[in-house]
């Protein structure tokens, strides 16, 4: 799966501006994203672009088409991102939206109870009246963008010290925010592109009552499970309906797509309008072999442990495994990514071209006396950055809370931060917590999805025990934390000694605010009061020895770019909207050729194969079923298109802007996609949308639905509670 | 494919004993094959044991069975040789014997005609007088084994010199062959196994009356091409049915395997009675960078040219393809696997892997004087021999016709030889011209299959651009050969200047002697003539400088290897009856895993899957007969079983001797097995008999040949045509 909504690990390297507050501690690793470089020239089908630069000249060259402005809007105020870790797509004019299982699968999980498990089970509101409004997802459209580069740069250039130029930055950029903010109403963030080449204020309109429609059963969506993850051929339904509303009604809008159930032909040229999570093309090569032999192996330790534990957790019974299920899924995720993305490096053919590629932009810079005096130094920064952090990675990378994946753990820190920064001036609080981002941050925190204290137990337990492992039991960080008991025993204490799984505690913390949480005796609000210096003081360091001189590096890098190669470059992903193009087409994989798509005969062949077995086996309304299908209906398939984790849920569309996919995976081939893409083989894996009308039609009794889908107008009592047409949603301002 | 029938590159890498007549000019190559050493410690489910020296102690340690000496004979009676290069079975009481299409190939082109094309429409003789006697398929049954390797190494031993010592093996061999022919009428060769660690007598019972019953339309039977061929999953009918008769009657014998349509389970103990045509698991690494920097590269180079030529005489027209199809099936069989080869000695892994046996044993000698007096020197002396072969090799490679395929060049040849050859004693003969070879050699030549003539021209014209591009004009070998003509214009006169294409005169010619070719005008005859005595030379000079060399040293390579390791070794494969066993299994791939079995599903999913397009259509009888099929039927399975080509068509049976399967290849992971054999992922790809009933029955309606697999009795006019019980066939003697 590209992304899971709730991927708590793909989230950590998000840049730290589309982040949110729950990212504490992650600095050694986020700074590979956060420095991720301009990218070079763009091969075939390469590239993920933004909607003020798409690539014109390639779509032209390559196929002969050219895409109106008003293509290129519709498209981008149909698409729609889901800020807890995915995409989407508007998929009807009466609000409904199109994304994956996975993407929808953290909501899913909080509005299941131990006695109805919509993760599992799925779910199909017949009635409108049945959509289930979903705790804490957030959806945004992209309705503006606005080139900010200027007044961030000056503020930049204006200052003595790298230090002071990256206050400076952030500065200039929450003033941005602020003011298009307050005279627009409309969540505003300044995104950082071509890592410092640019800087552009994104203005979405933003929705927080979306209703679950349709989401299949687990073993629909998900077929072949942790194995199959990641790979294809594919068989999966990775499909869930939601409903956005505004004022208690469904939003009504033309900015929707078209529903084509066809699909797309072999060798037809396609395109996906979606979030890219991070990548890192661009990375120096020492970045890449920092990543490689520093920061990856830890990770990559750390998820094999905590998968271990959720693993064990779940083996106690149903309950406990459908309490695990969301964040096992996104952690074996994870897992599976990051050790595709570590082999890529490990791959000397890789690190040779991206050796080659650094070369050659040296060398002209080198050559070029102006050019040299102004960037030829800043490899030699970056460098001087990295060995920097080395020097605190092997143990700062310990002295978290975060690894615990605890969200009680991370609750506490968030809301002891919240009131503390809340009191400052916006231009002085810590990223994540500034006034624009005060409404998203709220929502999470007071979320009523449960929390499992036994399953936090574990993990923090883990955690710790893994922290002592690495520190010894003398490092301060610990002798805070555990005050000289064991992880096993602190955790039980801390987890004991906390009401904050009970939303009216965290409500009346954040409604307290500082004189609240410092008088509190819960157990974790306390364990936040005491790390929380240490944690910042980390921060401190981190950004005045790292992230200043490393920002300051790539921002050079980023502009000696410019300079050697022009303009026809995309920026590395930042998880903001960008557009994608390929073919539909197979690859060479395994000494043959993998298909250009499935269909549900190998559905059936796959579980067959297996004797049905798990990950294998057939859903029972797929078994029951199978006479009422058409077997041979497309089921997945898979284009050049250039993805990455964050496409996850995507549309996929063809040159008359019609919705012939949805994304929800790369192949295994596709994984080293994080540092190159390879057009011969990396390949975005879709859901064929016949299959999803087939299997409404014929599996799921949602006539409606297909109905919906296709333009036919609302039969029943549906039609008679749609509101009269609104103003379109998301009209560029 | 594991083998073709008639894969000519894969018979030039059998050992000299088991080759014919036809092998000329092979040297360089061959030395690969016969100088393969005694195998190592084998791992889990790895060897491929001969019928004397079975596996007993790993099948009980791993599987807790113990085969009886009833169950091993019964299953060496039971399997096949077809001599043109493939395994089978009996699978009835009346002579009926399983194989694959792919070692049918050869005969059915054979069979074929401008109006009817077996290969590519298939055959059904639907009553007894409708089968079709082949035209030169020869079929073996190993009824008997005798070590004699104290007369050959005793033999070898009195000898002076290595030349000597080659000489006075060849002559003790020669002695037993025809002694045992003698006193038995039967097929008898000496088989080095281990190479040169032992000698055995193999006694074949020979069928030379061999009509063709059932064989499936070539594209159920190679359901995706070559792009799928040493690929699973797969979704392959790759089978084929003979009828062994004898004087003018089906042969009727209990030596048969009962027919099990359920097949094997997944981790069902299965075993495989084959023949493995030849494996280097333990040449020297020496042998082995050899093979890499010279003779491969050579060969795959020789095999692309000569696949271009036969692709664009297929493109000529229809009769055209099919004239080119059986060859061109054959080499891009053999091109894909000697790359899969290729590829596996370029992997660092497999050569540190290599490396590290050797060195290991290469110890174990050093650090023993005994060992050490008697063995040190062997490697040095591999190492002369491939010195020697080197200075040559770039050009003698190319000093051969043999690499044309043009079978009129190679009978030319053999009947120039044959009437030299036989007036010598036979011990003296070249091998392929003793006594106890003379009439497969001579069932050969005879062969009315036709030839044709404009498609010989092409390949021998390209043979001869070929060698002319790497000896330049004035190589003595083109100077006889083209006598200043160009290739293509040289080629256009001798086929245009010969006969041989004629049964009669071929016949003519045997009968006629050596005064008859002698005073043959034919071209090829005159070409015969010139030639042979430089590459009689060519052979000469191998001998005395690099076969005899090696021979000697890898049979003490041999005797070490037994003094280190025992005797719970198996030998490397030289096209000679071997039991393999393992367990039905799937195995990583391309990111997950591949499943134990594929169903009729799957072919219905991946040619939906590619449209339909060739090599991915849909025989019609399977558009029209899909309804009437059980789609869960699995088609194909894998097993760990250790094989390699000349396996095709081997029976896979389960613990009580039932046929539950049919091997037809090899997964892409285990073309590497020719040099190591790695359980993970080498996998033998078989037939299930559960898909061959189903067709039989839905598809062909050939109800009649179910019921004679699956014991019931003949029906109708079958059963009453059927001959007395017969004394049972192949018994020991």
């Amino acid at each position: 799966m590209r992304i899971s909504s709730n991927n708590q690990v793909a989230r950590q390297s998000l840049s730290a501006r589309a982040g949110n507050a729950r990212q504490i501690g992650t600095q050694a690793l986020a700074v590979f994203a956060t420095l991720a470089l301009v990218a070079t020239m763009a091969r075939a089908d390469e590239g993920m672009w933004t909607f003020d630069n798409p690539p014109i000249k390639q779509l032209k060259e390559l196929y002969g088409f050219t895409p109106t402005q008003a293509w290129l809007d519709h498209l981008r105020l149909a698409s729609v991102r889901f800020n807890d870790g995915g995409s989407g797509s508007f998929v009807s004019p009466n609000g409904l939206v199109l994304t994956n299982h996975h993407v929808a699968r953290g909501q899913l999980q909080k509005l299941s109870n131990p006695g109805k498990d919509y993760v599992k089970d799925g779910f199909y509101a017949k009635a409108q009246g049945e959509e289930l409004k979903t705790p804490d997802l957030e959806l945004n459209v992209l309705v503006s963008m606005e080139n900010v580069t200027a007044p961030v740069q000056g503020a930049a250039a204006k200052a003595a010290t790298p230090e002071q130029a990256l206050v400076a930055r952030k500065r200039a950029i929450a003033v941005i925010e602020q003011a298009s903010m307050k005279a627009t109403g409309l969540r505003s963030d300044v995104v950082s592109l071509y890592h410092g080449g640019e800087y552009w204020l994104y203005r979405y309109k933003k929705y927080t009552d979306v209703r679950l429609v349709f989401a299949p059963e687990e073993q629909a969506a998900f077929f072949g499970g942790d194995p199959d993850n990641f790979t294809y051929p594919r068989y999966d339904l990775d499909f869930t309906f939601f409903r956005v509303y505004e004022d208690g009604k469904p939003v009504h809008s033309s900015q929707y797509l078209r529903w084509n159930s066809k699909g797309a032909a072999d060798r037809d040229l396609v395109f996906v309008a979606g979030h890219p999570g991070s990548t890192d093309r661009l990375a120096t090569v020492r970045q890449l072999e920092t990543l490689r032999d520093e920061s990856l192996p830890k990770t990559l330790s750390g998820l094999r442990r905590r998968i271990g534990v959720l693993r064990n957790y779940a083996a106690l019974g149903p309950e406990q495994a459908r309490q695990a299920s969301d964040l096992q899924f996104s952690l074996e995720n994870s897992l599976k990514a990051i050790e595709g993305e570590y082999r890529g490096l490990l791959d000397k053919t890789v690190m040779d071209k991206k050796q080659e590629e650094e070369a050659t932009l040296r060398k002209a810079v080198a050559n070029d006396p102006s050019l040299s005096h102004l960037y030829g130094k800043a490899w030699g920064d970056m460098g001087a950055a990295l060995r920097n952090q080395s020097a605190r990675f092997e143990k700062d990378s310990y002295r978290s809370l975060r690894g615990s994946y605890s969200r009680l753990v991370s609750d506490a820190i968030s809301i002891l931060r919240y009131t503390q920064e809340i009191k400052k001036p916006d231009l002085e609080r810590l990223d994540g917590f500034h006034d624009s981002q005060l409404a998203s941050l709220r929502m999470e925190l007071l979320s009523p999805a449960p929390a499992y204290p036994q399953l936090e137990e574990a993990l923090l337990a883990d955690s710790l025990q893994e922290s002592l492992d690495h520190l010894g039991a003398n490092d301060p960080f610990l002798q805070i934390v555990l005050r000289g008991d064991t992880p096993q025993s602190a955790a039980k204490k801390l987890i004991a000694g906390t009401k904050l799984g009970d939303l009216s505690l965290r409500k009346a913390l954040l409604e307290g605010g500082e004189p609240a949480v410092l008088g509190s005796a819960d157990s974790l609000i306390a364990l936040a009061r005491d790390v929380d210096p240490m944690l910042r003081a980390q921060l401190k360091w981190f950004e005045a020895h790292v992230q200043s001189i490393a920002t300051n590096a790539t921002e050079k890098i980023a502009e000696a770019r410019f300079a050697v190669y022009g303009n026809a470059q995309y920026p590395d992903a930042t998880f903001t909207l960008r557009l994608a193009y390929g073919t539909v087409k197979g690859y060479p994989f395994n000494g043959t050729i993998a298909p250009p798509r499935t269909t549900f005969y190998g559905l059936y062949d796959r579980s067959a194969g297996f004797g049905g077995y798990a990950p294998f086996d057939l859903p029972p309304r797929f078994v029951k079923g199978k006479d009422a299908l058409v077997l041979s209906t497309p089921l997945n398939f898979v284009s050049t298109a250039d993805i990455i984790g964050g496409n996850s849920g995507s549309p996929v569309v063809n040159r008359d802007g019609e919705l012939v996919g949805l994304i929800f995976d790369g192949n295994i081939e596709s994984l080293v996609g994080r540092f190159v893409y390879d057009g011969r083989a990396n390949r975005a894996v879709a859901v064929h949308p016949g299959a999803i009308t087939e299997a409404l039609a014929k599996i799921y009794g949602a006539a409606p639905l297909v109905a919906e889908l296709q333009g036919t107008p609302f039969p029943g009592t549906r039609s008679g509670t749609l509101p009269a047409p609104l103003a379109p949603v998301g009209a560029p301002l």
